[in-house]
């Protein structure tokens, strides 16, 4: 009897595989507040199957819907006027998500807000299994310092996040490298200290004596001309000018920065990939480090890559890259959607086939999200600058 | 008839000074998107008169309405389910708001969040005549940095921003006098340095030579023993405790600071006002300036204030005061509600009896908002490590 209760068990825990049976599933009652709630908000909740329940306060409204990972989910309204609702189990890791009332998407009153998909809005953590290397421990704690500036090139006022490892404020004499560290599209400057959490990942890999005490800089990768004139037609990107010509001095000039490409490193997540591989692979005599995370610069095509041509020839010749790039490094998640899995297999491929020396990193059950990003942040700069 | 003329509308304008009027009369068409808004965004938008007019799509929604300074106004739907709607004119500076959708108070989708009301959410701004000392200028900038420290006494993680003047990070050897500055009710460590736009006052206040180039620390007020036990029925402020003990000892190690006490400042607005009064006044031997910014200690009273009772009769003998305080500064906006002009009231009263030198000044047509706390600080700045 009892054997055959096993099996039983058994297959309908292979049934329950499937993405329906865990959305129609029996919902866990072990709800805890999101550790990214606004100060004493109960909502929303996340379960140990990794849905998220929300609540809200709307007494006059017909119909509210949860709004996260490309699903909508309607909530319930109770006697008191508050809806309540539950989402399907999401991966480990950071997620944006909104709130639908009667057709308004807005943020959710209960949670932080985070800079993602071109807005300010709402944000949760799914507790992910491997999370201790990002949490906030009794380590010494460096220092993240908004930094506003105002380029020639755009003839804008732009702002920059600089990481300074604690040492920094210990020894004042003291110089150290620097890494150059990009977001994605619909992302902005505040992405990698905030939801990316780059501060607490340096902090614990230097404790942790696996990465050597740096600077990181995380600046906004749109950039155009005249971005005061706004009757330009058709807006150019000159963030790698901006990068060479006004952000790198700046950075030398106001930081105890190495400034030699010895001790430059530069990383970029999806666009930021892209971004930062044209102004590596353009100025191999300023950066000796580089690391694509989700991305690299044939996105979004998946075709053979000609390196005869592809970034003017950048990569053509295997010998000289192998030489000049101490660490060419490339991340993604397992579970990324189409193109990303093509384009970035179709670049490894290219650098097998001229015998470019790269690492190349799995996260594991990860999408094209921040779990994956802080993961290849963690991998990336354990090996910089040694 | 021109004189004829001329009556009329004198007599229109002066019937037009009630807030019935104004409220009423009719709007002009010259709104420009708040400079508080998300990138990209179009609304919010603030006219000439200093009406806001908010825009949420809400197709299918009962009822929306714009809920700012404490009255709620009914928008408009049009075809493409679009809600529009406008407020009665606003005192000039920073207002916190919110949407009401079909009940549900809600931050606008195109505004910035600030942190006030206990809560994240919307926030604008009714550009003021004196707006220049606050504005963004081609001057040297300072940094404004994220700190984390454990605070043993809480027993929980906090955090603080420091504001460190552009020349900080030029003379690696020079050390700064310190101001302490503290937010209000209901508001945290984040409310200086954005909404409060601190790190701007001084900038322009340094270039300009009216100010000494000094650090800001800005801390959060709520602190409260054994944070992490949440079974702690009755919490108990330890907030002075933590600035003493914690965040100045913090602070003198982690930068470059003259600690002695006439390079030491302390201030606050509205709770932060009354915290930092008594923290000042309870440790004379660590601060010779005092700032309180729409507050005072004796707040809510407006009583007269028996100063051999008063704080401890901390102000009971005023020569020892005046020696020891080399500025007592007071501020409050002209159109602030009760209590605040009674209890400030009352206190002066009880300085000027003990014959006591403070400042006091008042911040022209505005309450108990940010413009009236920005020109405090500006006022206040301009005075300090003189």
């Amino acid at each position: 009897m009892k054997q055959f209760l096993k099996i039983i068990i058994l297959i309908a825990i292979i049934n329950c595989q499937s993405s329906w049976c865990q959305e129609t599933a029996s919902v866990v009652e072990d709800f805890k507040p999101s550790e990214v709630n606004q100060p004493g908000k109960d909502f929303p909740q996340v379960n140990s199957q990794g849905r998220v329940r929300a609540s809200v306060v709307a007494p006059n409204a017909n119909r509210v819907r949860l709004d996260i990972g490309g699903v909508k989910y309607d909530m319930k309204k109770n006697d008191a006027g508050v809806w309540i609702g539950e989402s399907a189990p999401q991966d480990e890791g950071f997620h944006y998500y909104q709130l639908e009332i009667d057709g308004a998407s807005v943020p959710d009153p209960g949670s932080l807000y985070f800079y993602g998909a071109g807005r300010w809005g709402s944000g949760i953590e799914i507790p992910a299994s491997d999370k201790d290397f990002y949490a906030v421990k009794d380590v010494p704690h460096g220092l993240v310092s908004e930094n506003i500036y105002f380029s020639k090139i755009t003839n804008a006022w732009r702002r920059c996040f600089v990481y300074t490892p604690a040492e920094y404020n210990i020894d004042a004499k003291k110089r150290f490298p620097v890494l150059y560290l990009q977001h994605g599209s619909f992302e902005d400057e505040t992405g990698w200290s905030s939801q990316g959490k780059a501060n607490f990942i340096l902090d614990n890999l230097i404790a942790d004596k696996k990465a050597v005490p740096m600077i990181i800089v995380m600046d906004n990768g749109y950039a155009y001309k005249n971005q005061g004139n706004t009757t330009e037609s058709k807006p150019v990107s000159v963030f790698e000018e901006v990068m060479m010509n006004e952000i790198i001095p700046m950075i030398d000039s106001k930081f105890r920065t190495l400034s030699d490409r010895e001790h430059r490193a530069i990383a970029g997540l999806s666009m930021g990939a892209n971004q930062t591989m044209r102004i590596a692979m353009n100025h191999l005599d300023k950066f000796a480090y580089y690391g694509g995370f989700s991305g690299t610069s044939n996105y979004p095509s998946s075709d053979e890559i000609d390196p005869a041509t592809f970034l003017d020839g950048k990569f053509n010749d295997g010998k000289v890259v192998n030489k000049q790039l101490k660490v060419l490094w490339l991340g993604l998640g397992t579970k990324e959607p189409k193109p990303f899995p093509g384009s970035v297999g179709a670049f490894r491929a290219m650098l097998d086939k001229q015998g470019i020396k790269h690492i190349f990193y799995e996260s594991q059950a990860t999408a094209h999200e921040w779990l994956t990003w802080r993961r290849s942040l963690y991998q990336y700069a354990g090996l910089l600058f040694k």
